[in-house]
């Protein structure tokens, strides 16, 4: 089994420096833990809690900044497409494309994103059983591509609030696919805030390290210098600089858990 | 307060003969009770669990069929959008647009609908607080928009099963939007047959009379002359041949609540 | 079917006089309306969320209270037992002994209840499915009584919330016994104000007409002349105050339920 | 920190042999792997789903079985308590007075097993949030006890399901006292079977080892050298012939867990 990739970045682009300094600064984290990374950031957030939250820059400017971390940083790089249309554009910027959990079964944009021939990353809806994820695959698998992330990021558990069912991740590895946990979104509080989602922070890496030791493929987290004054999802993320000590934690059970395989 | 609407049909275009069969008979059980009646039918199935799921007519053909159900039988017609772009395509053939609960925090379709002018009916995501509503409204009124109807249809709760949470209804009311109460797919099993949804076909009457005896606008109900061999959602729709006692019955519960307004 | 059953009271004994104005307000309510009335009061609050609550009066003089109830003022009284022992010493001073929904599952605890030969109202607990209520009421008819009732009180949704599946009481009602909506603890909030709990009072009316409309047997409501200073459940009992009024409006649902039998 | 315990053995007694080959067995795995080690078992299954459930050895003989294990064979035992009166009986024979999950808010209770002096175990509830368990906490305390262990065992997640929120763990660690992960319970189907409860055994591993890298105390697991023939509990408890390995596997997570503690 390979090591465990990364992959994270701010919920949102604000800039191409902001972009590049946080994938500079996770590059050098995982570098110096041993792991594989990949550059997220979101060019478009197209379901905002509320009609003021802020959407980012938009799709030309974003990939942009997406193609060039890519291009001048040597960064694989993944992004989440909204709509069918925007999948054939991304592609052309990116290494991953991903489907947001509201869209997972949207079958269109699953097809749609398979066509590309890219790495498609699926995040299960917060609605959805781990079992159902075959279904989804299938779908993917249609247009021939056999590139496939499964994420989870969280199922609904009464208002509000998030739970991760740490069954689901060697459940969705049965698909022979590789799966992720998205440490981050897990801890949110959907709608938490009246106008915009809570988060409970300090959570994320007890969500990344009990997947870890379960022996997931990645480990997907949202990270910014200054979360509290980030335009989205601040109650989530974790502070850039706690990185690099977490990784570095993280990679150590990364190596125990391939060495000790869990089955189900 | 007005007497209540029945907003009913196939869960899919299957014919314009089809369409016509259920919308005539469905007036007529409307008519004999003394209920506002709205036809809908799905062109497309935009979600299927899998692959393999019938995704009907198409957006060309169905709203033929629906504007010919308003046109020549002068009934008004409801039908569910997938895209931003089919938001104003759709709206030259129909009286109501419909979000599709899993699309209902896309800010751009809740605008796309919006601006169309025509009254827009938002399904509550399986993963929605109702008190996150206004959030949903508010996107749609920014476009001048206040023809507005909000559905609940379940929530999440577990695995492969949703439960209705009759305090949605009046706290959505509190919008002052009319609130419609989704008897069949509130009682759906989301992915409960693996490849397709179960459904608790049996419990759709009792969520419409608890829902109109709170005094909700509208009830949604999903009909077929012979559910088990329907295209889709078989296993929660209600025998056309039951409509016409079902929708007699509520309108009896309708009237005492009217007269017996409950607030919260 | 017989008319509606209320039955109703404080949440905990908190003197003879009290629980004679409640009992006597109440009866008056009902008789006004055409409902039956039970007197509900516990003598022991044994589970309270946090050790500072408030317990009751205790057993000898709260069963003393309860047979005064029944004996000076004709009302049929019913109360909680929180273990095997208690369950012969109320049965002689009260009509109904109910089991709480913690202790639903406690075998011994129903067997005692039922061999007292008294009605037995179980509460189904906050952790279990409806359809598991049969195997509830074979242990009870194991020791030869067939007096039971079983009532919904709210399902564990998420962290500090509960939700009344409205599917609950067709359900319950297939084993042939009465079904009782306890409409003020279904809208609780357990634990949620840290040391005590939550509640919404304001939903207790949606709960109990809901149900009713559904045709259920009895309606639970706590009531209190003043519950925001009432030594339990404050946040969601209902205000006696409002007592004739909601009575009277749940007798024309009821009647039209009975009238009207649904069948599932 | 002190290395992992393991509290583990059959879900309900079944004769003395039997429970010494369990026991001789686990401290065998444990002694090898380096583990501390605590025997478990029922003498009583007071909450059986249906009544033709077994429920076991009944108390009397169940302690001398316990209490022999702890005398011959030199290991700590823990038992569950069902009543108040059974906290004083029990603590003559066992080191650890568990109190079961449905059971955890009762009062007496909680203060009987405090009283005894006895190390108590917890269970939270599963309608229990993890941050109700201080107010749990304070009441154990309050008999001078501070001799206290709490153990997740799943809250309720839908009908007939349990969800496992890793959050718990170091959210009840910050009460000061160990915490305990039951991987057995927390992959029960309450219920699921109609007349007794599901399990899905194959994911206790994985809830065990999740646990343990977030750095708890102990797990418990029940165990049975042929868990399909288990008078109880079958469906969700590890073969006897598994465990050695399973907690050699533990361990190293353990050691890597301790080394690397984890902070909220």
């Amino acid at each position: 089994d390979l090591p465990l990739t990364i992959i994270a970045g701010p919920c949102q682009l604000e800039s191409a420096d902001h972009a590049q300094m946080i994938a500079g600064a996770m590059k050098e984290a995982c570098d110096a833990a041993g792991a594989q990374y990949v550059f997220k950031a979101s060019y478009d957030k197209a379901n905002r809690t509320s009609l003021g939250g802020k959407r980012g820059m938009g799709i030309d400017a974003g990939l942009k900044v997406l193609d060039g971390i890519r291009q001048s940083m040597g960064i694989p790089v993944l992004t989440d497409v909204h709509t069918e249309d925007q999948c054939a554009v991304a592609a052309q910027a990116v290494d991953v494309l991903q489907i947001p959990a509201f869209l997972c079964r949207q079958t269109d944009m699953l097809l749609a994103a398979g066509e590309t021939g890219k790495a498609v990353n699926v995040k299960k809806g917060q609605f959805l059983a781990p079992w159902e994820m075959p279904n989804i695959v299938e779908k993917i698998e249609s247009t021939g591509n056999e590139n496939i992330l499964l994420t989870e990021r969280g199922t609904s558990f009464g208002y509000n609030t998030l739970v991760a069912d740490m069954r689901s991740l060697p459940q969705m590895a049965q698909t022979g696919y590789p799966v992720v946990m998205d440490a981050t979104h897990s801890v949110q509080q959907p709608g938490g805030k009246g106008g915009s989602s809570g988060g409970q922070r300090e959570f994320a890496p007890v969500m990344a390290r009990a997947a870890v030791a379960l022996g997931v493929g990645a480990v997907f987290i949202e990270t910014h210098q200054d979360p509290d004054n980030a335009p989205s999802d601040g109650p989530n993320m974790i502070p850039l600089g706690q990185m690099p000590e977490l990784v570095a934690t993280l990679m150590r059970f990364d190596a125990l858990a391939k060495a000790n395989p869990i089955k189900i």
